[in-house]
């Protein structure tokens, strides 16, 4: 016992899962404009952002199958993981269901949700990098919380644009970014010009993730000690999030089975591709097929109603343009408390993945997403956030639809986050105040339009595809 | 897999440590008096409190060293248990402490606390036993989130007396208990006599749990479907709670290792029975000797400036009289952070250890546990409830009074809440706008006087002690 480190729990997975090594094609291009018209620049998504090499190199390495965990990031996974994987077996008894309901669960850590799994790998790697500062934008505030600590235990300064509409739905979430030495900024800002643009065209502008991206990258710009740290979408993300699914694969081989369905819900697709990627290796090696579902919100429906074409993820225009599934990123989605299911686009893996039949997707409302988060807690003893209730009502439908006879359905479904801090919005669904809210379909059709006519204007050189 | 139920992990205890088969001069009767002056009548404190025979019997059986979990409940601890113990090695290396400090972590179920592991019991032998109705007081609020839960579990109603100071501090908990079904009501209320009584003397007045409790059990008292429930102090209590101890012995054992001191914060000694006393079996059985240390409140010192005497957990006279380490019951402390451990007394099991020298008690003021709270955040991922950090205060000052030289401090620290939903407070303490509270000086020479005078009027028949 004289040494300086606890011996590490044998299910922490060591290894990261590269799904660009069994499928290069989704290794995609970027083009960089700094504004609509100007020089294309054609690039990884990361380089495009400044990104160190370690970490831009990670979106494009289709070499190795496995990339290890760095030590001090490992040493700090340690701290929260390895995460329970566990039966639902009194939510199967409720539901009186043909299926064993298998659930992993990321919300017991200090941030409570996945996003603190590629929090500490990016600012491991920057710090590495000798950068002083992490600008990003939170939708839910679940990235910009994670963000923060990491960056407090890496000795970075963090700074965040918060959506205004959910920073004032979570004030306690605030406090905690604070807490961790943040500098918070409610988006629209008046820091910067995209967000004093946003203000003046409606001072009472309730703001989104692409605006709140936006701003960040425009403060980063400022100075060559910052940079723009990004929480989802980009394949760098979805590959340190693969410990979810490295470590729910092993898991599952020790209670002896295998999933039929991978279930997540998808913001930009980070937590989806976390908990499912590693299963397509699994069932690459096992042959033993497995299906993947993406629930979104039906008030965002990027899937299930978007086009697959070029497009940002800010509303300035500096963020690379990559093929994405996208509603464009002029829409504002209605504000559901799902703040992290509001992004207008998939990232460009999750899309490849839907455009070429690898991923299912599916739409929920919020009030089906309530119901069946709360039912998760009445019988599982955990209130799942309220995007991760979205997989949950996704995974219900589904196992409602399998037949009572026959071998049973097998399903794993990612709890990506804990609702404690959504408790007004459960207790509002308890007092029959949430409503189901579907698309804008004016903003929608208004978006879309935009979304199109920018794939025509920008003609996109062919090498760029 | 056709079975209906999961494979139990094979960490997770299958019974509960009765340490009154090794001691068994730690059952202690009970005096009860309707009000002071009636006829005394001498019980175990649970038969006084109309538990059910299973529950009474099991504070004061001295058969059975081992109690069976029943299957409803170990079905239930299954869904959070077993519980993280970790070692804390970046704290370690923060301090340069000649230690290797372990931790063992309660917080990570949905209601947040250790309080789960009792009421998820409770709430079982209530329900077999035909009761329809449980009413209880909290300080803090986690007991009070706990049982809420587990009688929406077990399907029971469910009415709680909150203390008015903390609902106040803490309006999610609130949401949370509301959300699971249960009545919940400021304390002091004008629902009883005992509630009235306080607002008339001091509309103002911020509570106590005494006074919720007093609360509690007149409601209690009102029908035959209702009884009140016991959230610490009784010895069937810490029972429930030694699923944490009998976890962490085989979790130290796996890790090779035994620790010299198991350290828990005290409220009346739910969470410190419950992770110490297993410790105490293991010693016995292997030889190896262990210390224990009690952290309590300098607001509330009910250990090192208490009297071993006669007195009431309530402010009304109703409950069961026992012989504790208390402040006398009216004593009101200031209203601290930690509210689960502003209770006046220490329970009858853990005054007995602390009189034979069984454990070693500290008191820690609030400044003093915010800084340790913090810390254990910043290096372990891991932001304790305001009570929990008291214990990390205490164990670290331990370690920091161990010689530099020689053989390492093996420290156990129990951290029994998340404080999650104290973040407010913590956001104070770092603003610099938390003092160092200590004991109500006044408040507590009177209280003491009324306690010793009280012991002197009651004369306890010698058969009672």
């Amino acid at each position: 016992m004289g040494d300086s480190r606890v011996p590490r729990d044998p299910q922490l997975p060591t290894h990261w899962f590269n799904i660009l090594h069994d499928r290069p094609q989704y290794v995609t291009s970027a083009v960089s404009r700094s504004r609509l018209g100007g020089e294309a620049k054609t690039a990884g998504h990361g380089a495009l952002l400044q990104q160190p090499l370690s970490l831009a190199r990670q979106s494009i390495n289709t070499a190795d199958r496995l990339i290890p965990i760095p030590d001090e990031v490992l040493d700090l996974y340690a701290q929260y993981r390895p995460t329970p994987l566990r039966r639902a077996v009194r939510l199967e008894e409720h539901l009186g269901a043909n299926a064993r309901i298998y659930y992993k669960y990321e919300g017991a850590n200090l941030t409570g949700s996945h996003k603190l799994n590629t929090a500490l790998a990016q600012a491991h790697y920057y710090s590495r990098a000798g950068v002083k500062h992490l600008v990003t934008g939170t939708g839910a505030g679940q990235w910009g919380t994670a963000l923060a600590y990491a960056c407090q235990v890496m000795g970075l300064r963090c700074t965040i644009f918060w959506v205004r509409s959910t920073l004032r739905q979570k004030p306690i979430r605030g406090e905690m970014m604070r807490l961790f030495g943040a500098a918070v900024h409610e988006s629209p800002s008046n820091l910067t010009e995209v967000g004093r643009r946003a203000l003046k065209k409606d001072p009472e502008d309730i703001g989104t993730l692409a605006g709140a991206t936006g701003e960040a990258l425009a403060l980063a710009a400022e100075d060559s000690e910052s940079r723009f740290a990004v929480g989802s979408g980009e394949n760098s993300v979805l590959l340190h999030q693969t410990v979810i699914g490295q470590e729910a694969v092993s898991q599952m081989a020790a209670l002896g089975d295998f999933p039929d369905y991978v279930i997540a819900c998808m913001g930009a697709g980070s937590n989806f591709g976390g908990i499912t990627l590693p299963f397509l290796g699994a069932a690459k090696d096992s042959g033993r097929p497995v299906r993947l579902l993406a629930v979104e919100s039906a008030a965002c429906p990027k899937l299930t109603r978007g086009r697959y074409l070029y497009d940002l993820s800010d509303a300035l225009g500096t963020t690379p343009i990559t093929k994405i599934y996208s509603l464009g990123s002029t829409y504002v989605p209605p504000p559901v408390y799902a703040g992290g299911l509001r992004h207008h686009s998939a990232g460009p893996l999750t899309s490849a993945m839907y455009a070429d039949g690898s991923l299912e997707a599916m739409a929920i409302d919020q009030l089906t997403s309530f119901r069946a988060g709360m039912l998760f807690c009445e019988t599982e003893g955990i209130l799942p956030a309220p995007e991760a209730a979205h997989a949950v009502a996704g995974m219900m439908d589904l196992v409602s639809l399998h037949p009572r006879q026959g071998p049973p359905l097998v399903v794993l479904v990612n709890i990506s986050g804990h609702g404690l801090l959504d408790l007004g919005a459960y207790r509002r669904f308890a007092d029959g105040e949430i409503e189901a809210v579907t698309a804008d379909e004016a903003s929608l059709s208004q978006s879309l339009s935009a979304l199109e006519e920018f794939n025509q204007r920008i003609a996109v050189p062919a090498e760029a595809t």
